[in-house]
């Protein structure tokens, strides 16, 4: 049986949609680091200091990987850090100590693949790309999601390391409210521009600590957590998942920046759709939600609810942390 | 503690945010049966033809009921109808011969709840409801979903038909490729106004049959199975739900209404981006989506891939079916 990938590379080659460097903004971005030009310029940008994970990426670029492979290759970095307790192994667990993972990854012809509610498997972004790849669904979950992820040749291992543990259980002890606020970082997502034009990304998560079990966040949701259209760009987000589930951030972004925006004013809007839809809930829970978007310039933007957000850019040679400007004070 | 619902509730009283027959398209809707009016035209509509679904839900709405209580009311006809084979008790099961089954619904507050890859529990739809009622949350997945539905009081059951059961043996013993095209029709999306002028929706699937165990479509996503901003209006989706997922069709319609198209002109253009971007793979697999959209005037659209689909229409007293028109011949 032909898989859905073959469909949309024929569907997509049909229709020419392989752009390269193909202009989608008439507007000069401020925060990039260049201007427009026929050439794409190689650029991987994460969410948060992830600079060791947009370091790996560029390295796949540079080493002759595609945008496909260097987004796998970044989001891979913190799955794999057990200090990084917002993703992959060591992430904080649920509420019944157990880590669940989600992630999602989308390539330039429209291609996607996700999982959500995995459990026991370290690199939840690479059995994303494997659902892109090997199936002609986009999203499979929970028990499903290992049973295939055990069919792909993936390992089962236990993801809860101590110091997760320990954390878990002082935070039982106290039964706190735990939320994504400016001192709670979680979630990388990842977005890489290859010198073909072909622009893909990935997002990744353990997603919110203490959840309830079975709770899923924006992280594995294309239009939500992370979105590309190859023919205009795309863009990820990070921060409290409910409030990018139900405004559809990442998709928005792709969709402003289509209408002419440039991905900072694009980033801008976004967050102000959350900031008017739910201002209570936003300010009494101290609640955060960045957004980062590139186009097929290289042009890139990020902005976020409140103070603390960062991004890491690779591009011409350079490797930093930027700080996010916001909406509130 | 506090739920998200509350605070969603103070925030759109503080921003005003609920209106009351709102315009928000300045064009001529020419599917609709009325015109433009400040009151607003008490409708239920939904993807297929199901009348007995709008049926309970223009009731719902005559008795008093909230949009919310119509979407769940509708929703839940074909979930507890066991000779609909691709909703809740008696849809098709998975290739392992599990019934699993994804639902959500959002309201006019922006208030929304989720529930994928749910077992045993014949009512998703009113299990996401309690997700956003009762949680912070607005996704639960798999186990998760199933222990938060039994500590609401939900019962767990066999969803299996006999019927279902005999045709997914059949399917085995030939294992003939199923898809979602004309001849599979599947997943209930239902949108109701009410005389206040809020607008709400609900979606709720068994899924694709045979699908792979854990695989998840578009019908609990917001902005892909169903998407509402009070403000605005809503839609929902039918078909291929990876196609859906994808694309982001509820979310598309939604915002171009909210840049002044029309509900037909909206439906129409996110059939247009599915087609242009996955056109080799729709045609190859004969593949079908139907999207549905309604405004706050009461004004809807419809429109599919191909020949087939149909909407069920409660308005002005009439319950109707109604042939969508359709992009490829």
């Amino acid at each position: 049986m032909e898989n859905r990938r073959s469909f949309i590379k024929k569907a997509a080659l049909a229709a020419g949609a392989i752009g390269s460097g193909m202009a989608c903004s008439p507007e000069t971005q401020k925060t990039s680091a260049h201007n427009a030009t026929s050439e794409p310029i190689p650029t991987v940008i994460a969410t948060w200091d992830n600079r060791k994970a947009t370091q790996a990426g560029i390295e796949q670029l540079q080493n002759g990987g595609s945008a496909l492979d260097a987004v796998e290759a970044g989001a891979r970095v913190p799955e794999g850090d057990p200090n990084d307790m917002s993703v992959g192994y060591g992430g904080h667990p649920d509420r019944k100590g157990i880590v669940t993972l989600d992630a999602c990854i989308m390539d330039h012809l429209g291609g996607a693949g996700s999982v959500t509610f995995l459990q026991g498997i370290k690199h939840p972004i690479s059995v994303a790309r494997k659902v892109m790849e090997e199936t002609k669904h986009v999203m499979l979950s929970g028990q499903g999601a290992l049973e295939f992820a055990l069919a792909q040749g993936f390992q089962q291992e236990n993801l809860l390391t101590e110091k997760a543990k320990t954390a878990w259980e002082n935070w039982m002890a106290k039964q706190e409210a735990q939320l994504v606020n400016e001192n709670n970082h979680d979630t990388i997502g990842i977005l890489a521009l290859d010198k073909e034009g072909h622009l893909c990304g990935a997002c990744t998560t353990s997603g919110a600590a203490y959840k309830l079990h079975g709770r899923v966040g924006d992280s594995p949701i294309l239009g939500a957590g992370m979105y590309v259209d190859g023919e205009i760009g795309g863009a990820c987000a990070t921060g409290l998942g409910e409030l990018v589930m139900t405004t559809l951030g990442s998709f928005l972004i792709v969709e402003l920046m289509r209408n002419g925006a440039s991905p900072q004013q694009a980033c801008e809007e976004a967050i102000g759709r959350i900031v008017k839809r739910y201002k209570n809930w936003v300010e009494e829970d101290k609640l955060q939600v960045g957004y980062l978007g590139l186009n097929l310039n290289g042009e890139y933007g990020y902005y976020s609810i409140r103070k603390g957000y960062s991004v890491a850019v690779a591009q011409n040679g350079e490797n930093v942390k930027l700080e996010s400007n916001f909406a509130l004070g």
